[in-house]
């Protein structure tokens, strides 16, 4: 597949708001606009960064081809010296970002741009758009793997997804977030990450019996035989014909490899039990018992409070559409506008509701760890231009309650910086892992969360502090800028 | 933007499905499935149609490029035989649907595949994830417009939206659902429709104030002059601000067409009454108040209901991902294979849950009208070989209540069937409207809606009733399949 141009997919007041600088050119002056979100999706504790990879195709690939431009120049808007500058246009900025795989959180940037306005506010949708979805996919991906405990979770959502990206990319999500394979294809052939799946209820119902549809199926597929048992009735006529099919093959001396059956209807709690006890007593105790049907993390994780026998799941709308919360929060906003003496003065955004004022200035992430456990203690918005020391002891406090206080003595905690530089005036300077290195290293992130922060429900809150800088830089604009209500 | 090869964009039960039936030819039978859903999203009182145009263009393009073919082989799970043929395949069979902007309703075949069992395998997923999330947003979106009562709604959510198509397509099914213009460039170009939009919050701050800012604003754009705000006091900021400007406008001469304001945060309700006021009085009677900020169907109807001043509504995430309600359940069930006579023998599909159990054969939808009215009586699933008379009473019963009965005297009604051919032997025989087109089509679909059927909460379920002939045959092939529980 190529890439696709996305230039145009934007918000049209992007492409207003760059001409109307353009006409304005004292106002192209060089920006720093942060992508962060406020709260954590679906009531977590953390977020899992994904989609990177897509931002910097989308990014390197702008472009006004004669298509475009045509297209703009019909809608009567726009003249024809900005319509020529953008038949030029190239992205000349640089771009910070959380890699992908990374745990994140609340109000911190997962990507700073720092770029002329004109260019910094044409991919403020784009980048949106691709780092919402498929941050949102990974994180509620990395719930449903916690609640299954270590069985593998199959991606089957494909024909629920919110249109073909949704698939495509939704599944390169759910693998970066923990899943083990997924039903679709195009995206194993995209991303080459595992392919899974065995037959449907129409392949059953094509064949005169459940027997012969089984028979079949094993006979050409015997290495990955997982047969489906619910279309008629399961322990009466699905388990038994499996059972039947099993003990041939074995008899035949086909070798029993990766072999079992899968529920998609009806109690799987209770059909799991029965049909186990079925295959442990026909000699089939390592028969896989694998589970679909509306299935999300509260589910699993309630099945498997029950003794459910299912050790692999395959879940489909829940996760691919994250159903219980299926948009993520991400905004880009304002932070510093250069001087003329190449100085980034501090934005700041106001809002009557504080958690809704934003950061200001040019900043970096830290991550403080626990040194002992490498659990996360706390992460640390700075300034770009201040400067950390281990060997220091470190103060944190709570920016919305500053009285609280947590000192840090040296050797006790390590840091390191999140933000990675992926674009350099322009040029690309980041090479993104494949999406299995991604998914690996994403599971060794979760593993620096303490298992309170990854519990499903009422999780513990990672702290997010400022920096002392950076909070009294905030506290002084919100002085300058404050009015008597 | 080319047509993407979304060939392997399936599920590889598929095609492993497939190569069984290749690999037994005598399993190759024509057969038909039938797309449908079975509960209405959102608990509405209906569904709209979406997704065709794509189904279309999906189909026509189906090919496996070498690409492709060498994927596939690397799987290590498909023959040469099976490859060759694939590297060949075509669709070759016949497909009707119901037009796109149509209203329909839980248990008719939306879309029905008429061809050999690998093909018509082959697309299920496809054409899932197409018709799902497209009939789901315009869905949404017609819930939104009847919230609004006339008001216009603009499709603001690209930025929210579960990747790029979710984004381009989901503005395509918007507009066909009722929206006046989408904010998505790449959308208004693909599908010819209208791009709205005017500046950010960032537009503001980047000039040292508001004023200047909108002075700036309103002197490039003044043919469409909406003005943000609410960046720093919606009442003592920015409306003043916004009436300085439109009074300058006025005193310049420069003609105010379309003009206003746009609120983005806090009480919608009493923010539009208070800005209404203060542009009254300051001479912009016709000034529109427009707003956005995560509103759905349900906060615009209770808005409207509290004698709120907007008239023009922004509407991001709750459209864009239908929020209270994702996903949309739209099935694709074997329902008849042909046998060596070319004789249909209708199949069915067994479940627990008697909705679950699918309608046999080849089917027709009958729409039957109120001939007063023009209001949608009912509708009538029949086989493809019933002929009705409009001349003779019709009489209807309830396939879940059979003893519910109505009688329709000749003269009262009319009928019209739903479905049109699309496909026939693999040649597409249907062009597909314009997006506008369909939109005009949706308006005048949603017109033979009772009220009580399109209200909000609680709506009047219009009855989908089953041709005694079908009836009968359901009725039978459950007696023959039924086993003693």
């Amino acid at each position: 597949m190529k890439t696709r141009n996305l230039t145009l997919m934007t918000d049209l007041y992007e492409l207003t708001m760059m001409q109307g600088y353009f006409k304005n050119m004292d106002r192209n002056e060089t920006v720093i606009f942060d992508a962060f979100y406020r709260n954590n999706p679906m009531e977590s504790g953390y977020a899992i960064c994904a989609g990177l990879a897509q931002v910097i195709e989308y990014v390197e690939n702008l472009h006004f081809d004669n298509d475009e431009i045509t297209y703009l120049k019909g809608l009567g808007i726009f003249e024809d010296d900005f319509l020529e500058y953008l038949q030029n246009f190239k992205f000349s900025g640089s771009i910070y970002a959380i890699p992908e795989g990374s745990i994140m959180f609340p109000r911190e940037p997962m990507i700073k741009v720092i770029a002329p306005i004109m260019e910094a506010q044409l991919i403020e949708t784009a980048i949106l758009n691709i780092i919402n979805h498929q941050s949102l996919i990974a994180t509620k991906t990395s719930r449903v793997c916690y609640a299954a405990r270590g069985d593998g979770i199959m991606e089957f959502g494909l024909r629920r997804a919110q249109g073909p990206d949704a698939g495509i990319y939704g599944a390169r999500a759910a693998m970066i977030g923990g899943c083990i394979g997924t039903s679709n294809v195009l995206a194993g052939q995209m991303f080459d990450v595992p392919v899974k799946g065995t037959h449907a209820h129409s392949w059953i119902m094509s064949f005169p019996d459940e027997y012969t549809a089984f028979k079949v199926y094993a006979d050409m597929y015997p290495g990955a035989c997982i047969l489906l048992v619910d279309t008629y009735d399961t322990l009466k006529s699905g388990v038994p014909n499996a059972i039947r099919v099993f003990t041939e093959m074995r008899e035949a001396g086909i070798p029993l490899t990766f072999y079992g059956i899968r529920l998609d209807s009806g109690d799987l709690a209770y059909l799991s039990k029965k049909a186990r006890k079925m295959l442990d007593e026909a000699g089939f105790p390592d028969a896989v018992i694998s589970a679909s049907n509306d299935l999300d993390e509260y589910l699993i994780d309630s099945l498997k409070a029950q003794g459910c026998k299912v050790t692999s799941w395959g879940v489909g709308t829940h996760m691919i559409t994250s159903k219980n919360w299926p948009s993520f929060g991400g905004v880009y906003k304002l932070a510093a506008i250069m001087d003329e003496n190449g100085n980034f003065i501090p934005k700041i955004k106001l809002s009557e509701n504080s958690e809704k004022i934003t950061n200001p200035g040019n900043k970096v992430i830290h991550r403080i760890y626990e040194k002992e456990s490498g659990k996360i203690k706390a992460d640390l918005i700075a300034l770009e231009d201040e400067v950390f020391d281990e060997n220091e002891p470190l103060l944190l406090f709570d920016p919305l309650e500053p009285w609280k206080k947590t000192l840090l003595e040296p050797g006790t905690y390590t840091m390191r910086e999140l933000m990675v530089p992926v674009f350099l005036d322009g040029k690309c300077v980041y090479t993104s892992p494949s999406v299995m290195e991604i998914r690996e290293y994403c599971q060794k992130e979760l593993d620096t969360l303490w298992d309170e922060t990854r519990r499903l429900v009422n999780p513990h809150q990672v702290y997010v502090d400022l920096s002392s800088k950076l909070y009294h830089i905030k506290i002084q604009l919100l002085d300058q800028m404050g009015q008597v209500h």
